[in-house]
């Protein structure tokens, strides 16, 4: 699923604001007859969109095959297209939009978790460093710099963060959560239209740690910082006054990666369930 | 210059109204102490979007050089950086962006005129006919289809319109104004990330020109009608129940075209208020 993070108070339902698992929950209880209990790959903070966000739940298989309207489509075209003129209902903005999109329902295979068989999730970061190509249509996800960044210097600092560390000095640590990751992959390049886009992919990420990332790759970007200076924050593995935390709106989630086979998805939710099960984690974790 | 038009009531001033020319004229003036009037190429409807407008405003030379907080910057870069930071105060959204932007500031060559020294206007529509791949971060400028377009058909459709034609069936005159314009071109193609982008090219258009052929290609597209239909309302030459207004929301103004050389950047606009000075069309000339 998708959506437009500015409308939100983030991924996870709150009582009395608006936010992405309250509004989907709500929509699939009307439709299901039944309160919707949502897992959900990335649960992603107040101003962060998704474009490719999955959750998954458990609904009776008789409200899913008689749902009312479904004619000659299948079960799973019925409910995205019911979900989506609900969803256009509780929006603003143009007629016909909104700003949550289910953009495929698909029974899930057996042993399938959309958090725990995830293998990865990537999120882009969006930057424009040209004022002369500042984009108003844009300026919803695009951070706007006024000075010129140095792509190779960020690269350098980017790939000294990749593998399996603690990324304690990258993130707002929750009581008794483990803070080691493996960071996947780390690379800023620009693309035709001028946008700096920095892609970030790890096994899960920490609270605030892409947007903490990112801020000290754009202090090296704009010559702030020397290369090596986010590789030796890393290694001193504590939070200090050094934290930079890169603004929330430029920030999207792509993707959610997951293993082929069904064997593996389970296999890989058993595996993912015993690592994060360190005291009070399973209660209180960090953000995928 | 580039807006978002979904905050403004079009580019015309009104009073008691947000409007982009509102908008910038206040800025100017509060820059150089005087009055602004400005002259502009497109004078876009309420909703409709740009990312290559162009603007001329006569001012005070001692004004424009003199600006305070000028510092080693030229006037034209101290100016645009001024007037992008009263912008961004005078804007919604994010913190450091507006909903205007100007992309840059040069002095005119002599004989420029904003307005009738442009060769062609150059307007993109974008369309998603792919339910599956609708991005809420892009609502704001692209129509939602639920059904897939036939491109070829369009394109068919849209050769036919090409040339120079009286287009009264394609839009609202308004009294005494000539509606014959030049389309230069008119195209549709499907862009990487699966965006139907509609792009026409006129000399100028006339009031609500654009969406009304937007909207006649789309009838086609989505086989409500054939081909040749758009091309006999044309023949046609006359308003009646068939005209099809595509919504503004999806259309943007992405560029002007001008002369190269200053002469013939004169020579134009000598030219193009002869043909437009029609009994009336000066005081209230068609949309541009």
């Amino acid at each position: 699923m998708a959506y437009d993070g500015s409308g939100f108070h983030g991924w996870a339902a709150q009582e009395g604001l608006r936010t992405v698992e309250g509004v989907l929950a709500g929509v699939l209880a009307t439709l299901m007859r039944e309160p919707a209990r949502l897992t959900v790959a990335g649960r992603t903070d107040a101003g962060v969109h998704a474009r490719g966000n999955v959750v998954h739940v458990d609904v009776p298989r008789h409200a899913f095959e008689s749902m009312p309207g479904r004619s000659d489509a299948s079960p799973e075209q019925a409910l995205r297209r019911r979900m989506m003129a609900l969803l256009a209902r509780a929006s603003e903005g143009p007629r016909g939009s909104s700003d949550v999109v289910v953009s495929r329902v698909s029974v899930a295979p057996e042993g399938f978790d959309a958090r725990f068989s995830a293998l990865g999730r990537v999120y882009s970061y969006r930057v424009c460093d040209a004022p002369e190509r500042f984009d108003p249509l844009r300026r919803g996800d695009v951070l706007w710099l006024d000075s010129r960044l140095d792509l190779e210097a960020m690269n350098e600092a980017a790939a000294l963060l990749v593998g399996e560390h603690d990324f304690l000095s990258f993130c707002k640590p929750r009581e008794g959560a483990t803070t080691i990751r493996e960071l996947q992959a780390l690379h800023a390049q620009r693309t035709d239209d001028g946008i700096v886009e920095i892609r970030a992919q790890a096994d899960a990420f920490c609270h605030s740690m892409v947007r903490t990332l990112v801020g000290s790759l754009l202090r090296v970007g704009s010559g702030r910082r020397p290369a090596h200076w986010p590789a030796r924050r890393l290694a001193r593995a504590r939070r200090d006054g050094e934290v930079v935390v890169a603004p929330a709106h430029p920030l999207t989630l792509e993707a959610v990666l997951y293993p082929q086979s069904a064997r593996e998805l389970a296999e890989r939710a058993r595996h993912t369930r015993a690592v994060r099960a360190l005291p009070a984690t399973l209660s209180a974790p960090g953000m995928d």
